[in-house]
């Protein structure tokens, strides 16, 4: 197969030039997926190796380069747990996830626009009734926020199952803190008109946890960990697309810095800034603090669509 | 900004396609590195982003695939620790470590040809003489591999050292031992005539360590973890450029088929058996055991070449 003694420039023994060698190996890996019996999985590996390949070739990655990223990617893990989320970090950062959204996620007649989940939803936030408080005891200005959901031909949807979550004026989540605390976060379900109320609070900006490795990535190339203020819903209906969204408060400064990428126009509200004498829609005594409040029509799409 | 009580259909809105969308996703994404005063890393970030939207537009990534890429990455990060370096192995199961040498370490004249470095190189190997044995007690065949490291003018390069490493013939490496065994690795410097030696094992085919995230995407896709029988060599010496290699066994029925793409045919050597009763090189009795013997002369590339 080889001269042991040979001195043939190693490339010309084979016949190829350097791309063709970069090119052959690009081959060759995706012809080893060609024994799996998942055809998307198939199409999923053959497409992830040839973008990968592609960055390696168009950048000429060194192998310092290389080795800065796999150590980068094991900081990512060594930070993950079940309470931090980097690999989801670092996907929003990139505007992975919010891409991910545009093509799995496409507007469909006038339904609601979806935009990215982000790390900081939980399965069993508290049940709260229409026109309750999803504050919890967390810290800002309080918020009424209402609205109907609907779907795409006008029909309320009785029902409808409305989890929202949002940060504290702080700017963190109840899951940031070491301790058990549960706040800014609830469920409740829309009436049967499909209107439902709640009361939260005016979403304030935050930053994206930016200790770690993907912190250090935004610090690197020089941009912001701040989120645009807002709050996330995630509304679910039978026979319904799952919709999970968030608002956004009009006027913040940070609607075109988003460092997640998930602002769309549509999904901006008007927090309307109220006095402390404004009467409360609902009679609550807010004991002279002032207060917004915002309405944020649901429409969802039909489950498939 | 928006009329809550829109019902234009979002995408009309503002008067975009979805591929537009999605286009001016990945021009905000890149444009958000435009304050970073790294050039290098401008273009590498700019790149990747690129190639992982590329990505995910052209398999129409669901949110439920990207969910399991989130989970995949926090298994690979799960499992990595000091002794076990996952995203490697999933950088070489993909063929990403092979293509970075490919790019990075091009062919020079006729220098020895790079491959893949693996995961289990350890920084602290003994030192043998020439002529001694790196196999420190791990189990398998006796082979005496000789040869000689020059440079591209033929001109030898005494002292030049010689990382040399393999797994014995249970295919482990001696780190994938729970105890602090160390078998299988040395370094040895070449003599004033570019001139080494030494003992070491016929190299055997192993499995990467497949009980983790990796191992199951290689079943899921119907690939075998197998490498090709192989032994490592990193070879350093002032002024030169730094050789990462292996030799591979002529007849391996793995050459074809290593997981980790990093066959070169030039660093196919012919691993010639011996019968027990053929006399070794240094006088060595090896007690009735067969052995085999392989040459590999190197060549090293001028640094920077
Ligand atoms: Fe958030
Ligand atoms: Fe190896």
């Amino acid at each position: 197969m080889t001269n042991d003694n040979d001195t043939t420039p190693a490339s010309g023994a084979q016949g190829l030039t350097p791309a063709e060698v970069e090119e052959r190996l690009i081959d060759t890996v995706t012809a080893s997926f060609a024994g799996c019996t998942d055809e998307r999985l198939t199409q999923l590996m053959t497409s992830l190796v040839k973008h990968l390949h592609g960055f390696i070739r168009d950048v000429r990655l060194t192998e310092a380069e290389w080795t800065a990223t796999i150590e980068f990617l094991t900081k990512v893990g060594d930070i993950t747990d079940d309470q931090r989320q980097e690999f989801i970090l670092l996907s929003d950062v990139l505007g992975a996830s919010m891409q991910t959204i545009n093509v799995s996620n496409q507007p469909y007649k006038n339904a609601t626009e979806a935009t990215v989940f982000g790390p900081f939803f939980v399965d069993d936030a508290p049940l709260i009734d229409n026109g309750g408080d999803i504050a919890g005891g967390g810290a800002g200005q309080p918020s009424w926020v209402e609205g109907v959901v609907r779907d795409t031909e006008d029909n309320p949807i009785p029902g409808a199952r409305i989890e929202v979550w949002e940060a504290d004026e702080e700017g963190l989540y109840d899951v940031q803190h070491d301790d058990d605390r549960v706040y800014g976060r609830a469920h409740l379900f829309a009436e049967e008109d499909g209107s439902f109320r709640f009361w939260g609070l005016t979403p304030t900006p935050y930053s994206i946890p930016d200790d770690g490795p993907v912190g250090q990535l935004l610090a690197d190339t020089g941009r912001s960990p701040m989120r645009a203020s807002h709050l996330h819903f995630m509304v679910t209906a039978p026979q319904m697309r799952t919709l999970v969204t968030h608002i956004f408060v009009e006027g913040d400064e940070l609607l075109t810095s988003d460092t997640v990428f998930g602002v769309k126009e549509s999904l901006i509200k008007n927090f309307e800034q109220q006095s402390a004498d404004t009467p409360t829609p609902d009679g609550r005594d807010l004991a002279g603090q002032t207060w917004s409040r915002a309405r944020f029509d649901i429409v969802l799409a039909p489950d498939g669509a």
